[in-house]
């Protein structure tokens, strides 16, 4: 997109914010281990579009957030992403080459080398968010991201492969693979904030939401887009069988679903008092966009 | 041993409480991904010793600790190791079949059970320290686990596999790798403790001295104690050109250094005004244990 809207604004200011925090926590490489943080670094900065970071971001400024520990968390956001990204790449999980259209990371450099860059940007994540003194957002990221969250949903992800899915299974990995760290990257904005509790259920309903559609909308670019428009290999759900939405409900009706939550999230949002321009916005963005 | 010494009775009583603290805040089976649930219990209760927990016990009693905040914390400790051999025994690492006697995490499995297995267990750590909100306990471990840590220490010891080591560059491995942790354990059994930093000093000198003489003894049992004895494969630092103590210092030298370092740490603990019987009596286990 070459015209300005304030999404489009808002997320690449966001972009700038991010990539300079997350220079600023990541080692220096040092006289041992050095691949490790050059790994790190490889794939945090591969052009992601930091859009858990701009979650938290809208979410903290929409309840009046003050400050910088704010910061620790986007930057812990993105790095928990990333290391999402690299071990489901792995060759004995997805088995993907490209990633952001370059190679993946132990495609660049080799499996251990990922599996411990993985690791280590999960460790350094929590100790960010350490620095903000707020255990309440350390077991929130926790829970999003465990057997209950992301690691749940990655596992019954895998079990599921070659096999039958229907819609409840898929939604069960879906709402723990990618809706969980969505959800947690706003509840975690609003308690840095300070928000209420109801404000905080009202995001937490928001990020549930758009968490699910955005992983909807993946499904149906694996099918719709090409691999260089992706950036990544495009067909590999059907090609590895995997339990998505359109293989569940077809096109059309996932589509549709798509569009629904993305209704249900912005609804979710009418109680709040400030301004949701951005969270409304950061919702149509997630729906409509390209890869 | 069949012999109860107070260190025998002190270790058994400590895997009794560590067991069921861990049985207490491990997530139950539930209809979807039930394999990561049951992979992470697989190796937690494979027979290990429960030697970081025993640390940070033995540490937070020393310096007068009250509460049940330290469970979290040595159910974290253990979390957080057996998470490393998980992922070190992985064939892309160490490619090791057996560990405490039985066929490691991915050969009972497979390499992506493994793989999240160990991302579960390092989460779920860490959503249990963040129970004793203390913030600094988690900053300390996460240092003690990360690029400055145990993962820094695990990414060098596979760089250097192969090529020539020289001390300086074993040293980094067997003190990132393995004493950063038993460090970190002392240091937050402290911590919980309300310890006074003089006192926390002393007890992380301690762990470093004790932490590297407990990998200098894993290198030189894995050249003279038999696969059975050692419940995993020995000789095979030796078969990997790995870089040890006994490689570099050959195997005399190496058991009077396991000794020396033994000495140091005990000395260390003069000046503690608590009963440090039992820090004393686990330095000796660990530097004359045959497993």
């Amino acid at each position: 997109m070459s015209k300005t809207t304030p999404i489009s604004e808002f997320l690449s200011k966001n972009r700038i914010i991010v990539d300079t925090y997350l220079e600023k926590h990541l080692p220096k490489e040092k006289e041992f281990a050095g691949q490790l943080v050059q790994s790190m670094r490889y794939s945090l900065f591969a052009g992601g579009k930091r859009i858990r970071p701009a979650m938290a971001m809208a979410s903290f400024n929409v309840c009046g957030g003050q400050g910088e520990d704010i910061f620790f968390a986007t930057s812990a956001l993105e790095m928990l992403h990333t290391f999402s990204l690299i071990h489901d790449d792995l060759p004995c999980m997805d088995d993907d080459d490209f990633r952001r259209g370059k190679p993946t990371n132990h495609k660049k450099f080799d499996e251990a080398t990922a599996v411990l860059a993985g690791d280590a940007l999960c460790i350094l994540a929590f100790q960010l968010l350490a620095k903000t003194n707020n255990a309440q957002c350390i077991q929130v990221m926790a829970r999003a991201l465990g057997t209950e969250g992301m690691i749940g949903g990655q596992m019954e992800d895998i079990q599921a492969e070659g096999q039958k899915a229907d819609l409840k299974r898929v939604q069960f990995i879906h709402t723990h693979k990618t809706a969980a760290l969505i959800e947690a990257s706003l509840v975690i904005g609003a308690l840095l904030a300070d928000a209420d509790d109801e404000t905080i259920a009202i995001l937490s309903a928001y990020g549930q939401k758009i968490g699910l559609a955005f992983q909807v909308v993946d499904d149906i670019l694996d099918l719709e887009q090409t691999t260089e428009e992706l950036g990544k290999d495009a067909g590999s759900d059907e090609l590895k069988n995997k339990a998505t939405y359109p293989a569940v409900l077809g096109m059309q009706k996932s589509k549709d679903c798509a569009q629904e939550l993305k209704a249900q999230a912005i609804q979710k949002l009418e109680p709040l008092s400030g301004d949701t321009t951005i969270l409304k916005e950061l919702a149509d963005f997630i729906v409509n966009r390209v890869n």
